[in-house]
């Protein structure tokens, strides 16, 4: 972590802000990366009327936490897992939340008195562990962050640039149909990533076996125990979240992919069967073997704090949110390179 | 088709020459886009110890055809079936055509007397689409090309950039696993899309199924007469591709894919399928129907020499092979826009 972490906002701190399908997670962090503060609230965010002021809240328990009040912070980002307007500030639509073209950005601001960005969650955590670890001995200038948790999404660092996508939509890889006779999804789609491998589809899909599960986690938990029925259920995952990792190097040419979100955190349970299907994947193929070596996927413990860090990145660059650059980028002429 | 066209040439002529798994096909191209000359060779281009001779003479005949000589040529620009190194102008692996780190470059510059400049055929397709349509009326800064022939794989326009990935692989969309109980492919995975959906998995599906068929155009011959099983096969073809445009929607967030490579040259009987599915999608999900809707996907017609087109566009740069852009590229700072 560098000073550069706060480009633009001189020496004050910022917050940085995660809203998961479960859960809300803030942080304070001063000007050399250094934690002040945090707070998570296990409660769900709620429904968009009240939503600003319940993050409002979490933000409040991290500012007494860190003994600074709101007015002593340059920014606050928030990462939200969902379609969001960065420019304009708003989320466009969130699923798994129940928003639908919320003015975030304006209502925080509102009620915190500072400048707020936000961003997906996948493409804030992308950046942010890209910005923590680009460098020599670093991360490279290629990056998947593949976000399992509430939903399956991927933030993509392509060539040293975000890739936000012409719509914003670049890397809703939860929604890339992976079998047809599937289930059906949120989204009306028969088959979808998302479908098999969240956290509450793997929930569900437990329940159909006749496992007592109320969340992926108690799926883990029942595999690492022993129960035969959860063990293939996780492997099952496991297969198909080593084919996402493999669909996005052959996609984007990506060098790294690091895996997070909340189901992620089940440990070795979760991890193996992944690590063993890409293995298995290399044994067949040569191109496998080069292109998708065993180094290539990382997934993170819990303690990365993954989206927590990606929403501080937001906080801390002031350029994400200049008016012009939608058209910029839009206007932009062919550059081969 | 604009004088821009030449960039860096002032108004001498380019060729662009496109390698196919079973034809050669040449275009000579003055400063405004007029075709001087072309020619097609029907075979196969051969080994790797004889491709620069055999795409040489594919040369001379269209030149001939122009009714000029090869030093009037400012440059050559080819499309090659695979893995390209555009720096080091080697083809690195050209699985189709038995290719193997070819020096083609440097063969053909001995031969021809010209600079030459090789890219991958899709790539390279896709920028002579991108660079012939940009503008207000035209493609925008996003685009998929989704080639379909002896294999299949995408090049792909982000943000007004050709993307080539971390190691110049980006859009081996033909190596996605779309069905782990599918067919082996050559690359030693099994069920890859292109084990199910390029021409040769095509013809062998349809032999499977019973039916004479030398190649995928017979295939869809028998179709269009008729013929259930070739309807049948025709159909789970289209249905594949129709996923692997949803795929690339998904994925890279592109607003337009433009479908090319000789089995898309079958015409309605390839068309249809794909289009239906599409359809069908929409249907099912509020989600693909915005971000898939019909005016997205367009199958060029033969007529619009795709892979020959960008030959001519690689020839009509030279900023492509500037020795440095590669390192230029991996030491780009991080910019979020």
């Amino acid at each position: 972590m560098t000073a550069d972490l706060l480009d633009g906002h001189g020496s004050r701190p910022v917050a940085g802000i995660d809203i998961g399908g479960t859960k809300i997670a803030v942080l304070i962090v001063d000007a050399v990366g250094a934690v002040l503060g945090r707070a998570t609230h296990t409660s769900s965010v709620g429904d968009q009327d009240g939503a600003a002021s319940a993050i409002a809240a979490a933000l409040d328990e991290a500012l007494a936490a860190a003994g600074i009040r709101a007015d002593d912070l340059a920014a606050v980002g928030v990462g939200v897992p969902g379609r969001v307007d960065p420019d304009r500030g708003h989320v466009t639509l969130a699923v798994n939340l129940g928003w639908n073209d919320l003015a975030l950005r304006d209502e925080l601001e509102r009620l915190i008195g500072v400048p707020v960005v936000i961003e997906n969650d996948a493409r804030a955590a992308a950046v942010g562990l890209h910005r923590r670890r680009v460098g020599p001995d670093g991360i490279g200038p290629d990056l998947a962050y593949l976000a399992v948790g509430t939903g399956i999404a991927a933030g993509l660092i392509l060539d040293g640039r975000l890739h936000r996508g012409a719509r914003g939509l670049a890397g809703e890889i939860g929604h890339v149909i992976v079998d047809p006779t599937g289930p059906r999804c949120a989204c009306g789609q028969y088959g979808c990533l998302e479908a098999f491998a969240s956290g509450p589809s793997i929930a569900r899909r437990a329940r159909d076996a006749g496992l007592a599960a109320e969340t992926a986690k108690d799926v883990y938990a029942a595999a690492a125990g022993g129960d035969t029925r959860a063990q293939a259920l996780g492997d099952d995952v496991g297969r198909r979240l080593a084919w996402a990792v493999h669909l996005l190097v052959m996609t984007y040419d990506v060098v790294r992919v690091v895996v997070g979100g909340g189901v992620s955190h089940a440990g070795e349970p979760f991890e193996r069967p992944l690590r063993l299907e890409l293995e298995r994947l290399r044994g067949a193929s040569p191109q496998a073997g080069e292109l998708v070596p065993a180094d290539i996927v990382e997934v993170l413990p819990p303690e990365a704090e993954a989206g927590a860090w990606g929403a501080v990145a937001m906080a801390s660059t002031d350029r994400i949110t200049t008016p012009d650059r939608a058209w910029a980028r839009r206007s932009e002429v062919v550059r081969h390179d």
